[in-house]
């Protein structure tokens, strides 16, 4: 079987990283990534510079990276937090954009100021524009907080089924379903699944599991066997949610890989050049190797050296 | 449900650190470990100080926490790793003991200077003299590389079965199927368990998983799923195996609490506790954080503090 792997680390990542990363390192670390065999990227946001200082660049990121490697057959799309961002999307060309809600507005609030109606009512405008002028295009919803939120606590699966038909009913390729805190174990990722399933199927849905508690390899293996086959991760595990208290890190994409090829699923991505591409950005921002999978394939090839 | 947790951190975690660690400092980590609501720990073992330097003090240590805890209902093992350990534990009157053997030939003469069979010979004269001396004594046995070694490759799960009921014709109490390497993946765990609980009940059975590539707590979510209540962790993550390349880092007891708790099973231990128990142990040998709810619960603490 076919999983597919969206890699979000060169936005998710890097984008609270408090270094300035230039704009070469960042397209050095992407180019790598594709070269490592990872398919389908979030390449940056069209945020505003203001909030993110870090994706300033995002436009000159995806004109230079389209540029180069249109001939393959990567899927690169960007985060839209707002009505704005589509206008720069557009300039771009980008016919894969992202856009974020949640379902507490609670969350929503202090992340972005807006209650989840008013995010559903911008995507309203957002996405027709989008279609009519990219009518190939392709939107992705993150759905925030789909298990538990800092502020509202758990949240009722029920909830999360309204929201997510919400988000379908406005012509969505690809719904995210998102543990934003990282807290969730395989039987709640299983009663989240099961009755999103009953009116969506498996090919319209993502799940993008963070590690905070080291949960998200055991979700990945519940949502596989509930036919989910698109899992978001993050290269070296970089990045996290600022707005969510004790929430770090995404799941990291070595171990994504790892379990992956060793279950006999296939992906092209080689464990090996994306922990190489990784460690790479890692050295350069000063971090520790906190991957797993990342950190036993460096260290078996210390040990084979040796 | 109870799940049980065997803490093996103050043996399998420290066996292997270099650097000298003084006896009161483990029993101030053991005694935490109980604090923190830990009813069963692996303490040391009975292995000539010339091949472990770092446990050479195991019989003081059981001795002073048998007498200090002896009130409480703990239950206190240590590793036998031959013949000659046996009148060690038996003069410590420890009344449970665990022995070491493996699916693999290779890895048994790499690691023990002997083969599978010499081991299980070797059983057949210490399980009886124990069981002489300590009429309720109880006997474990790690079945090492249960999945796969390092110099043999996968091991086919028939083979695990087969050495599994040589173990239990022994009359063994606990037989501990161990992922030494780290690397199986949910699929393996169950088919290899289905097998073996044709013919042994759950009850007998701990699971031993490795971390290496971030699966175990996966593979645990998945013998939960089997029946199987019984978990061996490491406090902090502690340990690995230094005779298999690429395998570092047991289990997590923080991690398996977290899931533990989160799944709403059972099991005294803190959370809290055991990451600052760990912490005080990780920061004496200058080592790093590497375990994700540990991580995630001292972050939380410092957000809250903020």
């Amino acid at each position: 079987m076919q999983v597919q792997i969206i890699e979000v680390g060169p936005r998710d990542g890097l984008q609270n990283e408090k270094r300035n990363i230039p704009l070469e390192t960042k397209i050095n670390f992407i180019r790598n990534l594709v070269k490592s065999g990872i398919q389908e990227i979030e390449l940056s946001s069209f945020v505003s510079p203001k909030w993110v200082p870090q994706l300033s660049d995002a436009d000159e990121l995806i004109n230079t990276l389209y540029n180069e490697l249109k001939e393959k057959d990567i899927k690169f799309h960007a985060l839209l937090p707002n009505r704005k961002g589509l206008d720069r999307a557009l300039k771009c060309n980008l016919n894969r954009i992202a856009l974020f809600t949640t379902t507490s507005d609670e969350f929503s609030k202090k992340n972005m100021n807006t209650t989840v109606d008013e995010t559903i009512q911008e995507f309203k405008e957002i996405i027709p524009e989008f279609r009519k002028n990219v009518p190939q295009g392709w939107v992705r919803v993150y759905l925030s907080t789909s298990f538990e939120c800092p502020y509202a606590g758990k949240i009722d699966p029920t909830k999360t089924l309204e929201i997510s038909k919400r988000l379908f009913d406005l012509g969505i390729d690809d719904l995210v379903i998102s543990d934003t805190l990282g807290v969730a174990v395989p039987d709640e990722v299983s009663r989240l699944l099961e009755i999103i399933l009953t009116t969506m199927v498996s090919k319209q849905i993502s799940c993008h599991f963070h590690d905070t508690y080291g949960m998200a390899i055991a979700n990945v293996a519940r949502a596989i066997k509930l036919g989910i086959t698109r899992f978001d991760s993050s290269a070296g595990g970089l990045g996290g949610c600022p707005y969510a208290p004790g929430a770090s890190g995404n799941l990291a994409t070595e171990d994504l890989i790892y379990y992956i090829h060793r279950c006999g699923h296939k992906n092209p991505a080689s464990l090996k050049q994306v922990a190489t591409s990784s460690k790479e950005i890692l050295d350069f921002l000063g971090k520790p190797i906190v991957c797993k999978a990342q950190s036993a394939y460096l260290n078996s090839c210390n040990t084979k050296a040796a």
